[in-house]
C-alpha cells in the first residue's frame, strides 16, 4: 500500500519539547520562534526530517504553524483541522487559532509587544512571508529575528536523517523535451528578467528541468535539491550524490557541476560578492537566499520561478502521456466501481475501497506495463457525514461502513510514468433520495458547463470558476473550494500556478491540464463531488468566429452514475455532452477491460432516455 | 441642449506653447515636465481651468498624459483616442505612445537618463501613480521633482477661472439619510482605520456625505471642494464661499467649519504638525497631501476613501427614486424609440436623434415635475461602422445618416434629482442581415443570463463578468470592455469601486447599482450594446437553499427590439425572462405614454411567438 491509515494522536510530547524550546529562547534572549509546516522547498509534502512542527506539537495537518512565546504557545490551522489539532495537541500547553481568521501577521500585532524578538528559521520562510511577519511585527515595535540553525533540530533526539532515495532519469519519451533544450529555454528567461543567475527551489522545477524524478516525500516523484541557473549556461545543481545511481550521475554531470546541498548557501554568496543579479521567486524562494545575496553586496531579482510557466504548458509527449494514462487510470476506476456496485449496502467500509482501488490500480498497471508508482495522494473515500468533510482522510478511527441510503465519495489518483491522474466520483449505496439526485445533477451540469466551455485566449482560471456554480447558485447552494488545480506530468497533483478559482490570475494556456471538481456538501450528511482533469486545448476556429479561443479536451474517462442523475435537469446539450462522453469512455475504456467490467461498462455508459420527465 | 457636437481640432498652438514650457524647464535646470488630463480630484470630469494637457497639445480626450523634454514631447492615449490624438495635436511636436501598452512609468524607464530631473505637479498625481513613476525612474537613476506651482498656469493667458455654480442641498426625500447621521458613520470608519483624520478629495464623496450637489463640471453635478473630516467629528470643508447661497452656507455651517480651498494646505500640514493620523486614499488622494502630511511630522494612513461603500450601497429612500427615475426615462426612451420608428431609412442623422433624445427627456421630466438636470454623459449615438466605435462621440464632422440596412447604437442616460440612467438599445434601420440577428440575440443571451442570476453573498464583480459573455464566447466572439460599471444616486454614472469586470475586485453588496451592458462590434460594419441598470438586492431565501444569496432587480424599463431576435436561440428561461420583463416594461412605463407611443409600446413589448423556429 502506498498509504496507510494510522493517524497517531499522541499528544504528551508537548509539554517538555515545548519546555526545551523555551529554555533555547531564554539563553539567547529571544521572545520566541515561529516553527512552520513547511521545508526548505515549500512543497505540499515534507520528509520525516522535516516534520518539526510534528515533533513540537504533535499535529500531523498538511498545513499550520506555531508560535511559541516564553508564557504561551499557539497552532494556527485552517478549517480542515480545527478538530484534528486538538485530538493531536496538548490543549494545556496549546492554544489554537485560524491559519485563515487570525494568521501569524495579524496574531503578531495583537500579541507581541515593543521590542519583542520573534526568531525564525530563514530557510523555511519564503521572502514574502517575512515581508509579511516582518511588516507587523513592525507596527507593533517588535523584530523578526533569523537564527542561523534551527533549534529543533539540536533538540529533536533521533531526528530521521534526510531521504536518500534514489533519483531516476524521466525518459525523453514521456519527457516530450531534452533537459538541455528546457534548460536553454530557461537560461533566456533568466536574461529576460534582468538577472544573471536564478535560484530554483521548487523540486518539481528541478524534476521538470533536468528530467529526473525521485521518492524523497509521499505520494509525489520529487527528488529534493536546488538549483542554480545561469544566463550563460554555467548551471549548478546542489542534490546529494548519494541518491545518484550511476546512470543518473553520468546523465546529470553533462547538465550541469554537481554540488552538494551543502554548498549552496556558499556559492550563492560567493556569486553575489562577485556582483551577480540573482533571481528568486519571493512566494517560493527561502528568506536565507534573499539575506545570501543582498548580505554578500548581490542583486535580488525578483521574479516567478522561471519553470512554472513551461511546465504547466504540457508538451505533446506528455499529453500523449497523459491521455494514456487516464485510459489505463479509466480502467482501473471501472473495476472498482464494477466491484462496488456488486456488494450488497453495508459491507463493506472506506478502508476496504481504497485498499481495493488501489489494487485495481496496481493490477490495471502492470497489466499494461506501466505500473502504478504510488497514489497521487491519500485516497479521500467519504461514505455518508465522512462525504461532507472535504479533505477528509479514512483512517483506522473514522472508517466508517458504507451505509444503505448514504452516499459514497472517493477523490484518488495515481502516479504512472506518463502521467498523473486525480478523479473524482460519488455513487449511492442503496436507493438515493430526491433531494442527493437533484443536487448530483447539479453538481454535475457545472462539471458539464466546464467541459463544453469556449473562451478566448487570455482568460484566466478567476474568470470562468462560477461557471461551474451557476446551477447549484440558481438552487441557494455552493461550494466552499476552487473548482479546479493545475496537475502536474508524473509531478504534483497540485502543481501551480495554474488553477480555476477566485484566486486563478494566471492566464489558462494551452497545454495546461486543470481538475474541473464542482461538488457540494451537507455537513452531517453527505458530500458530492464530481471530478475530470481537463487539457487546455486551442479551439478549432468556428464559422463566422472573430477571434482565436481555447477550450477543454476532458482526460478523465469513467461513468457518472446515473442513478444520481435527474435528466430532466439538463439542457439539450448537457445531455448531449453528457452521451457523448460516455460513448467516448466506452469507447476508450472498453477495450482494456473485459467479462463482467465490460458488461458493466456497457451499461453505465448507455445512451440516456431522452423523454425522462422524471 | 447639454451636449454639443463641436470637436475642435486646433494643433497649432502646440508648437509656441512646448517652446515656453522648454523655456521654463531651462530656467529651473529641469529635464521635463508632466501633464496629466487630471485635476486635483481626479474625476472623469474636469473644468475648464483644468484642461491643461488640452492647452499644450490640443487633445481633449478624457483621458492622457504628456511628457515634454528638451528635445522632445511625447503624448499617451488609449486606444478610444489613437486618431483623435492625431488630428488635434501637432505630429511635428508631438510623438504618440500608447497608455496601456507603453505607460509613463514604463517610458520613462526606456528615455530618461541617470540623474535625470523629471519635474511634476504633486495636486494632479495620486499617491500610487507618482509611487509607480518614481519607481520606474529610479531604476534609471532619475529623480521626480514635485513642483511648488504649476507652471502651465502662469503660461496659460487668459485660463478660465475656477468654476463658481451654485452648491444646492440634496432634499433629505432623495439622499435618504442625514448628511450629520453619514458624517458621523464616517467618522467611526476614520477610528476603524486607525486614523485621526481623512482628507476627503473625491467631489463625489463630499457630495454623498454631505448631501450637496452643484454643477462644476459637465454632466455629473459634482461641487469640487475638499473635506477633512475628524474622528472627533470636528469636520472642515473646503469649498469657495461664492459658491454657496445663503440657505446651502447655512446648512452647511451646521455641518462643519466652512474654509476656501486655499486654506486645505495649511490647515493639513497644521494638523500633521500636532502629530494626526491622517487618512489618505492612494489612488484618489493628490500626492501633495502626502507630502505635507510626512513633511510637516504626521502619519499617514493609506485607506480606501471611507465613503465609497456607504455612498455605493444605495438606501430605501435612493432606491425609490432610482425606479422612479428609470419609470421616467423608459417613456421617454420609448417616445425616442417610437418617433424613430416611424423615420424612413436613410432620413435622420446622428445628431437629429440625440437632440430628439434630448428633448424627449426634457419633456418627459417637465410633465413629471422631475425636470431632466443634466445628460448622464455625452450620448453615443452611433450608426453603422460608427457603432462599433465603443466611445464614440458625434460631432459635426463624424455626424452620420441612420442607412437602410444598418444598426443604429444608442447609450445614454439622464441626471434626475431622483437618480442617474444609463441605458442602450441598438434598433435595425431597415431589414438586418441575419449575421446581426445572431449576434443581437447572442449579446441579449448576455443581458438576460446576468439579470437572471443568483449569487452568494461576498461574490465579487470579476467573479460574474464571463456569465454575460458564455454564449458569445460559444460562438467565437467577445467584446473588450466589462460587462457592468457602477452608478451613482444622481452622481456620477460611472462610480467605483462596484464594476463587473475583470478588474471587479469588490464585492457585489446589496444596493448597489451597476450597468450590465455586454457588447458585439464589428469594426467598419456594426456595434450592438445593450445595457440595462441593475440593483443588487438580497434574494429571497429558496426552498432546500442553504445561504444566503443576492440577486438582481433590473431597473431600466425599455423594451429590447424583437425584429434583431432568433427567438430560437434563447432557452425557455430566457424567452420566459424577456417575456416577462416586456410585460412589466408596459406596466410600469404604459400609463406614462400615450396614443401613438402606447400603442407602439403595446406591439414592442407583446410576448414572443413560442413555436418560432426562426
Amino acid at each position: 500500500m502506498f498509504q496507510d491509515f494510522d493517524e497517531v494522536n499522541d499528544p504528551s510530547k508537548g509539554r517538555e519539547r515545548v519546555a526545551r524550546l523555551r529554555e533555547w529562547l531564554a539563553g539567547n534572549q529571544l521572545d520566541g520562534f515561529v516553527v512552520p509546516r513547511s521545508d526548505e522547498h515549500q512543497g505540499e509534502y515534507v520528509p520525516a526530517c522535516s516534520e518539526r512542527l510534528k515533533w513540537l506539537t504533535g499535529f500531523s495537518g498538511s498545513a499550520g504553524v506555531a508560535i511559541v512565546l516564553a508564557n504561551r504557545a499557539v497552532i494556527f490551522v485552517d478549517g480542515r483541522y480545527t478538530l484534528q489539532v486538538r485530538d493531536q495537541s496538548d490543549p494545556d500547553v496549546f492554544t489554537f487559532e485560524s491559519l485563515i481568521e487570525n494568521p501569524p501577521p495579524k496574531w503578531i500585532k495583537a500579541n507581541l509587544g515593543k521590542g519583542a524578538r520573534l526568531a525564525f528559521d530563514p530557510w523555511l520562510h519564503t521572502i514574502a512571508e517575512v515581508e509579511a511577519l516582518t511588516e507587523a511585527a513592525g507596527k507593533v515595535g517588535a523584530v523578526l529575528a533569523p537564527v542561523e540553525a534551527n533549534p529543533i533540530d539540536a533538540l529533536w533526539d533521533s531526528r530521521p536523517n534526510p531521504p536518500l532515495e534514489p533519483v531516476e532519469i524521466h525518459p525523453i519519451e514521456f519527457a516530450g523535451e531534452l533537459a538541455r533544450d528546457k534548460l536553454a529555454r530557461l537560461a533566456e528567461a533568466i536574461s529576460g528578467d534582468g538577472a544573471t543567475h536564478a535560484v530554483l527551489t521548487d523540486p518539481s522545477s528541478l524534476a521538470w528541468a533536468f528530467n529526473i524524478r525521485g521518492a524523497d516525500v509521499p505520494h509525489t516523484p520529487l527528488a529534493l535539491g536546488f538549483a542554480i541557473l545561469a544566463a550563460d549556461g554555467s548551471h549548478r545543481l546542489f542534490i546529494d550524490k548519494r541518491k545518484l545511481p550511476i546512470k543518473t550521475k553520468a546523465y546529470l554531470t553533462q547538465l550541469a557541476e554537481l554540488r552538494p546541498p551543502s554548498a549552496l548557501e556558499d556559492e550563492v554568496a560567493s556569486l553575489a560578492r562577485s556582483g551577480a543579479k540573482i533571481a528568486l521567486d519571493p512566494s517560493l524562494a527561502a528568506e536565507r537566499l534573499r539575506m545570501l545575496v543582498t548580505g554578500n553586496g548581490g542583486d535580488v531579482v525578483k521574479a516567478a520561478d522561471p519553470a512554472r510557466i513551461p511546465r504547466a504548458t504540457k508538451n505533446g509527449a506528455e499529453i500523449a502521456g497523459a491521455r494514456a494514462a487516464h485510459r489505463r487510470d479509466g480502467a482501473a476506476v471501472a473495476k472498482l466501481l464494477c466491484w462496488l456496485d456488486r456488494k450488497q449496502p453495508g459491507s463493506l467500509d472506506e478502508i476496504a475501497v481504497v485498499r481495493q482501488l488501489e489494487e485495481m490500480r496496481r493490477v490495471t498497471g502492470d497489466e499494461t506495463q506501466m505500473p502504478l508508482r504510488e497514489v497521487s495522494f491519500a485516497t479521500i473515500a467519504g461514505a455518508g457525514p465522512n462525504g461532507a468533510i472535504i479533505h477528509y482522510r479514512v483512517s483506522s478511527e473514522t472508517n466508517r461502513r458504507l451505509g444503505d441510503g448514504e452516499l459514497f465519495l472517493l477523490d484518488s489518483g495515481g502516479q504512472y510514468q506518463d502521467g498523473t491522474t486525480d478523479i473524482t466520483r460519488t455513487v449511492p449505496i442503496g436507493p438515493p433520495t430526491d433531494e442527493m439526485r437533484t443536487r448530483y445533477t447539479l453538481v454535475l451540469k457545472g462539471v458539464i458547463e466546464i467541459s463544453m466551455l469556449r473562451f478566448p485566449a487570455g482568460v484566466r482560471g478567476a474568470d470562468i470558476d462560477a461557471v461551474a456554480r451557476l446551477a447549484l447558485w440558481k438552487a441557494g447552494l455552493d461550494y466552499a473550494h476552487g473548482t479546479g488545480h493545475g496537475v502536474g506530468s508524473y509531478l504534483s497533483v497540485h502543481e501551480g500556478p495554474q488553477r480555476i478559482a477566485k484566486t486563478g490570475v494566471e492566464k489558462l494556456l494551452a497545454g495546461m491540464i486543470l481538475s474541473n471538481e464542482p461538488g457540494y456538501y451537507k455537513p452531517g450528511s453527505y458530500g458530492i463531488r464530481l471530478e475530470n482533469l481537463i487539457l487546455v486545448t486551442p479551439a478549432e476556429d468556428l464559422p463566422g468566429g472573430d477571434i482565436a479561443m481555447h477550450a477543454f479536451e476532458t482526460l478523465t474517462l469513467a461513468p457518472f452514475d446515473k442513478r444520481l442523475l435527474r435528466t430532466s435537469l439538463l439542457t439539450r446539450d448537457e445531455l448531449h455532452w453528457l452521451d457523448e462522453y460516455h460513448a467516448r469512455v466506452l469507447r476508450e475504456v472498453g477495450p482494456m477491460v473485459g467479462g463482467e467490467v465490460l458488461a458493466w461498462l456497457e451499461a453505465a455508459t448507455a445512451p440516456l432516455p431522452r423523454d425522462d420527465k422524471d
